[in-house]
């Protein structure tokens, strides 16, 4: 997606261990424009799959997926909480996910009542690196018993294992930047899969 | 606001200890034309203020805000963060907040990069019960210089003292929904304030 490029090298910056930091527009400040365009993105890439509900992680990935779900009819969007809430009663799915940032697991949960075998689900976030917070959406979207259509993603990691582990097991993933390597602050692309 | 009343009647669920539950609808599945109605209603509520960014917390107040940033001519919104993270660096406003949920404090932060003495804010989150949450971003919106055009909530315990302190400083608190009363899970609306 050539306008998210342009920005992530405008205003996107690289930094130590293959961090980059785009909190200019899309996880601390958020660039609305920019989100109704990714939005309109993911629609084109999967047009037709008759999506009944996008599910997204707390936080970053909750604005992206509220802007998008405009784009495909008004879904509802679900958001995975991290922590446990007194907002969620009654039954949960569960999954761990393991953080190498913070070096710790933490468990993920949805409510059971909104998701379940009726539900063809699109999984939005905001980026992929090695793909365990994902791998924990997809394990609820399994449990649930609902259709996965695939996995939308703003910006992926290439250089690390996610994206490609996940493909090997026949997920769809739509990312609309793949990075290819962040050497002294540069950000290279690689070519897009699924374009 | 009737119809997000009307919605609270129908779908939220009142628990012990003043809990409303409104996961259905507000803070873990999200109705997204509900969340465009609450947009306009702000819009609404503050025409005229010219509104420059729009300042929010993790997690819920995220959703509601982009959406409403729609309304406001597409302003940037900044999200207040509850953990540290390698996403922010540099210079960050912060301040301690206590929670009473979880009868521990913690810090919220806000990169200076994003909120200064150019700035006209409208703080939004979903609820505001103790209102210490508000209290930390309002501190923040103080230190950065920028002006507070006010604060728009979605639901308001009208039962805690949250946003009778903050109005008595002469804060514009203009909340879409204020209940007086959880009893036996039966909720009763105040009238409101700023109509």
């Amino acid at each position: 997606m050539e306008i998210l490029k342009q920005r992530i090298i405008k205003d996107g910056r690289g930094a130590e261990g293959g961090v980059l930091k785009v909190d200019s527009f899309l996880n601390h400040q958020m660039d609305i424009p920019l989100l109704n365009a990714i939005g309109e993105e993911f629609q084109r890439r999967f047009t037709g799959e008759q999506v009944t509900k996008i599910l997204t992680i707390e936080a970053s990935g909750i604005g992206i997926a509220v802007i998008a779900a405009q784009h495909f009819g008004n879904v509802p969007v679900v958001f995975a909480k991290k922590t446990k809430s007194r907002n969620l009663d009654g039954d949960l799915y569960t999954a761990q996910v393991q953080s190498f940032t913070r070096g710790t697991t933490y468990e993920i949960q949805v409510s059971k009542k909104f998701l379940g075998p009726q539900d063809k689900v699109l999984i939005l976030d905001d980026f992929l690196a090695k793909g365990q917070a994902l791998q924990g959406l997809l394990k609820i979207v399994e449990e649930s018993g609902a259709k996965l259509v695939g996995c939308g993603i703003v910006i992926e990691k290439g250089f690390q294992e996610g994206g490609k582990n996940l493909r090997e097991k026949g997920i769809r993933i739509e990312s609309l930047a793949i990075i290819s390597e962040i050497t002294e602050g540069k950000v290279t692309f690689a070519d897009e899969f699924g374009k």
